[in-house]
């Protein structure tokens, strides 16, 4: 029971932080640029690039560097953030129903 | 788009408190009486009698009372907790595979 509860405090830990839930959000419709979350986020340049970091530490997204001229840079769900689709519908839909 | 973010940044941070996600999966199995959950989730009562306090002004559980001798008291989840069941269940199976 114990260890059931550790886990799944550290599940919603991670989601519960700003940002997160909806970084994976748009991932989820596939490998973004970051232009491309910077405009669909609404969020400064300075807290994108730190919130990326902080989900690649945490393997959810992967950065995948393309050697084009100029350089392209795109971020994608690991096989873990995929996991976490049925997690944020489900949020999703109690939010909207309760909060 | 900010508006779902807000939702859902205030759905997870609920579920993401100490004991709350935990307390939630033992009343989906019914109601139950301050003691059961006491001994189940091996939690002091005064931890326990706070978080029911908390969840009970989220209005996620409610506290009904028994007329009888001696008093009996229990907790159960409210609709809106009840609703909490699928994201339970999804962040268990997430956090089984990768936490």
């Amino acid at each position: 029971m114990s260890q059931i509860c550790v886990k799944f405090e550290s599940a919603s830990k991670i989601l519960s932080k700003r940002w997160v839930g909806l970084i994976i959000h748009q991932l989820l419709e596939g490998p973004k640029r970051f232009n491309q979350l910077e405009s669909e986020l609404n969020i400064s340049g300075k807290v994108l690039s730190e919130k990326l970091k902080e989900l690649e530490a945490l393997d959810l997204i992967k950065r995948d560097v393309y050697p084009t001229t100029p350089v392209k840079v795109e971020y994608s769900l690991t096989k873990k953030g995929e996991g976490l689709d049925p997690v944020i519908k489900a949020i999703e839909v109690w939010s909207q129903n309760w909060i």
